[in-house]
């Protein structure tokens, strides 16, 4: 029976979360009941959203308890099974939490999906060809629903989600604009992400600066905004709002931390009789196989190539949690276990 | 040829609309063209779009060009007629302006609108069966889309809008809300309107206090939510609503004059997936028809007494219009020509 390392939440942060809000412990994997399998984690998963469930308050997700393993998206590889549907060396995506090993009960619906990867790197079905994906897929189909022509931009750009959104946008004909942090991050997403531009918010002291900016790479306003971040860059994105504009709002990672940001122009709804829509992808399962099916081929035709950032052991996940929230990583940020 | 009494913006507001905004000019009425009407006005609508349309700034309607007549909805009566289907003694709704007559080319289609005084008086068609009727409609209908037993919230409840909103929600089987200022205003709404509950925001300092307050008339939480003011009352209110809540932005009235008010907390439309859409009823005229039947009969049938405040001559159209801004009409504004 293999050791199990795993990441616990030991107290909630105050204002901004720090490593010793985790703790790592070890202990013994159990034994298997029938219908169990045990899955060795490969690649562990780091969002934003994780974030929110960190706090003792109401989020859209229940609260992590104390204590517990946290919560968190994996991909791996079934090494003991008592399920009659899948066998020692499958390859299955589930919420394994951060730990090396979970012991899954294959026979809940939804728990376990077995992936294929032919053409799909393992790690991408935690990105581009997993929950990130679907949701700027959601985001971007259901929300957007953009025309061809149409201008749509999206916040934290080379991110999982934001590299997804360009691919997908681009493949409907619209153009696709990224804000993103710093240069290095705005030329990736140029040059390798097939953004038609790109703005570095770090340029920008203020929102009216921003917008400026914005401007310029948008001449024909906004007519479709995938928010991932809030504050001064949704401020920003709004003032460029074409009439009948839709907002998809999927992250406020930027209020995490600390007080809420406000938003400062909301009578802009009003002016542009805009649509602003709050998802969360896991409440539109009916998507996602529609959703993977379309990022899949993106991914395996070389249209998606996501870049990740990968931390190594398990007790790395800590730091590189605290480094995604505050932009460090570039692109999908993974923890690998293996 | 009667002279015409006019109001015309005469200057921009800086910051807050005055008086002097305005200027009273006096016209002979011309001589009919094939196809125009003369209208004698008995009534003008005095609403709050009217402000945002005084700024030399983008809004979602035209600026009000300076040294021409105000606009604004009128009712009134036939004088004199060179159109084939309008005869002299005609009833009809139009935007004649802030005038006491106009001239209406009416083969333009939408112009002028024929309506039957028999069971509804003629001034309702400015309030209840005319435009504020209709916006309670469709944010109520097209954007909350309230199932029976939901809650219900509205601004401005008092109002012309509001008092419509209470009735059609009433009508769906809803618990309805409302927000308004003073006790006059709030009992009014319960004793009259048909309103379950009305919270005077005068009597809280924040929107945390005010938010409290919605709580105790809100137990099961906000469903819906149509937004006539924004600011602190729509800060309270988010922070109320339930999952999947959608809200209909109309009107913004506390950001009219001077800077812009903030949404304090925009996470909210995330963490509860809500809806927030902005609509301008003109827009939406495939919808007339269906609204204002429902409308009409329930001001026929009594279900729907809405309450006027009526000025007396067109030269108190701007105080009148000033005093609106800042709540002290009751019920629907208007001004009486007749």
């Amino acid at each position: 029976m293999p050791q199990n390392r795993q990441i616990v939440l030991d107290n909630c942060p105050v204002g901004e979360a720090v490593a010793t809000n985790f703790k790592l412990v070890s202990t013994d994997t159990p034994a298997l009941a029938e219908g169990q399998v045990l899955v060795r984690h490969h690649y562990l998963s780091l969002d934003p959203y994780m974030r929110g469930r960190m706090n003792d308050s109401k989020s859209y997700a229940a609260a992590q308890p104390l204590g517990q393993v946290m919560i968190g998206g994996t991909v791996g590889e079934v090494v003991e099974s008592r399920h009659t549907k899948l066998a020692v060396g499958d390859k299955v995506v589930g919420m394994g939490g951060w730990q090396e090993y979970s012991v899954v009960d294959a026979n809940v619906p939804g728990s376990l999906r077995k992936v294929d990867t032919t053409h799909v790197p393992l790690s991408h079905y935690l990105g581009a060809v997993g929950m990130p994906g679907v949701t700027a897929w959601y985001g971007l189909v259901k929300i957007i629903a953009p025309k061809a022509g149409e201008t749509v931009v999206v916040s934290a750009a080379t991110g999982a989600v934001g590299s997804a959104f360009a691919a997908l946008a681009k493949a409907r004909g619209c153009r696709v604009v990224g804000i993103a942090g710093g240069p290095d991050k705005c030329a990736y997403a140029v040059n390798e992400l097939g953004f038609d531009a790109c703005v570095d918010y770090k340029e920008h002291a203020d929102y009216i600066s921003l917008s400026k900016a914005l401007k310029t790479v948008c001449p024909d306003g906004i007519d479709g905004y995938f928010e991932n971040v809030g504050g001064m860059v949704m401020d920003a994105v709004l003032v460029r709002t074409n009439a009948f504009a839709r907002i998809a709002v999927c992250g406020m990672i930027a209020g995490y931390n600390g007080a809420p940001l406000p938003m400062t122009n909301p009578a802009l709804i009003l002016v542009n009789r805009m649509k602003v829509e709050g998802f969360i992808v896991s409440e539109h399962m009916e998507v996602w196989p529609e959703a993977l099916t379309e990022l899949g081929t993106l991914v395996a035709t070389g249209k998606l190539r996501p870049r990740e950032t990968v931390a190594q052991g398990i007790e790395a996940a800590p730091e590189a949690f605290l480094g995604l929230l505050k932009g460090k990583n570039f692109g999908k940020q993974l923890v690998k276990l293996v």
